[in-house]
């Protein structure tokens, strides 16, 4: 959807005129009370369920939504944006900058968490929809629930963050520099101006995915999905080639992701991600972000999870508990690492379901299944 | 130490002629039954203790080595040498080809573990040094320890490793591959011919070095030591400047980096360390590396270090225990991650000071202080 009114940024800047790109799911009921906002993962996108128009593959969440899962499209009305930022038709830097009709590049303004919910909740507004049943996503998703819960608490029902955190953590900055520093150190990225020099910093693209893949796995599933075993061959090659399968893997990984990821993009999502830290923005007092909010909360983590540890979920669970807000945490025991949340997970799934049937109830939803 | 005799090497070339730069500390006793190999981790080098000639800092392991520290030079006679495959005056891939009078650069050919450590047999042959009172070293150091103890148990008195494994693990490979394929994305790299046509690959080594820094330090050091503070400024940039202490931290590692280590080096030496894998050359069985071994060990393992983990050691001392070695094993509890094992950590002081002191006292070396 195209808006023609500006849309404020937190850095004071503002975009003249902006995009969300969105898919929905399902029907939305007359009473607009079965709404779910599913907010996607830094390199996800709107398209959650189905078959992804641009890659063939199936949506990111097919674990979770659609018919009969967990968020179950035969009862609830799914809306799904890509971010403000993103490279998937909601405005970014990969879109035409209608000041220069070039492309915004590093033109593009620094966009946070709070903007991308911003944008999501112009989108509603146009949607004609007050109030969401539920947001719920995982990992940067997780972030948007817990800024959607902070920021609009009367327009949340319940939030559901999974494999998320109230801040990026200092490793996980870390993280993300080395990855922006590989795209910026790929001379093909020009500046930043590559799409209007028709070049593409495939290799600097590649390397920031690489690392980061190696932060969605655990140490244990790398070791079970690959261990040391060789990539077809039976002898190590004393060079170079990619003689072992994780390297092989993590090649591929790489290279697959320079076609459909956009590299600034990539800089302005990590950087979103760097600087979320919704304490900060409360005089340094997590609870402040969710004193007297009306919201249900489930937060879910992943015991291997070392990007986003159950230790940061935690401290969103003691901020909560200290507001008196209604909240449920599990912990879910898993050797996946932080792509859980991406994957065949039965006790999240159970816990999803479980707790969005309480919350249809609360609303008033009726269960197809009675 | 220049040989004009060939070193036959694991994968079967051989280096026609090679150089085994080193240092020593201390003084050889009439026996030669005071020598202690101290071996080196990755970008480490032979400069022990004392001032190093190039970069005018103290030597990688003050905390350790020297006058009345735990490897006491005032008792002991210590060996450090430049690893093959290095680039601080051992024969590597930046030291002149005798064939085409260039640098080796990728005609370097592959080196293992083994090769180093044959290469360091030679230079004590050399010295008229037949036997070892200990070798000692951290991480890749300790890879060196444990492949002496199993190449040569004979010459080995005792064996201290340290933050290390017996193989490298398949997230550790990920990390190594990562690095690399960093090196040669920078068209500095040149396929490796930089030195011969004047450049140097240095955005690529410093993102390779960023990328294995974090490794280095735990999560909880991150924090501790950065946190999400600012570096030199009271608001975030919305940008791409270096905003957060972590990041200007990693950069100034990365560009340090670059002007004391080869990138050729970087590429051999991750390598090296990647095809370690003892148990892989005894059947599968670790245990058999250490079948009838005469050597004490001492192993050493620091609670918050994620690329050595405690469980990598544990994997060792269960290998030795099974065939009924000599074994001493520690988990020192730190924050300090990785590079516990370089800093001043007074658990790993002790540990090594009584366990020498006990093998001093085996070999019937004197206690000066007594």
């Amino acid at each position: 959807m195209a808006f023609d009114t500006p849309l404020a940024l937190e850095n004071g800047a503002e975009l003249g005129a902006f995009t969300v790109a969105y898919e929905t799911y399902g029907a939305l009921n007359t009473a607009k009370s079965n709404v779910v906002l599913v907010t996607h993962a830094f390199t996800g996108d709107q398209f959650v369920a189905g078959t992804h128009p641009i890659t063939g593959k199936p949506g990111w969440w097919e674990e979770v939504v659609g018919p009969g899962k967990p968020v179950d499209t035969d009862r609830f009305y799914v809306i799904c944006t890509n971010i403000l930022g993103g490279c998937m038709g909601s405005t970014g830097p990969r879109e035409i900058d209608p000041k220069t009709n070039e492309p915004f590049a590093l033109k593009f303004p620094g966009v946070t968490i709070g903007d991308m919910v911003n944008a999501q909740a112009h989108l509603l507004d146009a949607l004609g929809i007050e109030k969401l049943m539920a947001v719920i996503g995982g990992s940067m998703g997780g972030m948007q629930v817990l800024e959607w819960a902070s920021r609009y608490p009367t327009r949340v029902a319940s939030a559901i963050c999974i494999a998320a955190a109230a801040r990026h953590t200092p490793q996980n900055i870390a993280f993300h520099e080395v990855g922006r520093q590989a795209i910026m150190a790929d001379p093909d990225w020009n500046e930043g101006n590559y799409l209007a020099q028709g070049t593409v910093p495939e290799r600097g693209l590649s390397i920031a995915r690489m690392t980061a893949h190696i932060t969605y796995l655990s140490e244990g599933a790398i070791e079970r999905k690959f261990g040391r075993n060789l990539q077809g061959k039976d002898k190590i090659s004393y060079g170079f080639e990619a003689d072992f399968q994780v390297e092989s893997y993590l090649r591929h990984q790489g290279k697959s992701f320079t076609q459909r990821f956009d590299a600034n993009s990539y800089l302005y999502i990590t950087r979103a991600m760097d600087y979320f830290d919704l304490a900060a923005r409360n005089g340094g007092i997590l609870a402040e972000a969710f004193r007297g909010s009306p919201t249900r909360f489930c937060l879910i983590s992943f015991t291997s999870d070392w990007l986003f540890p159950t230790e940061e979920t935690r401290r969103v669970v003691h901020a909560l508990n200290s507001v008196a807000a209604n909240v449920s945490f599990v912990e879910i025991e898993t050797d996946k690492g932080h792509d859980a949340f991406l994957l065949d997970e039965p006790v999240m799934a159970d816990t999803i379901t479980g707790f969005l049937n309480s919350v249809a109830n609360d609303v008033g939803i009726e269960d197809k299944g009675q």
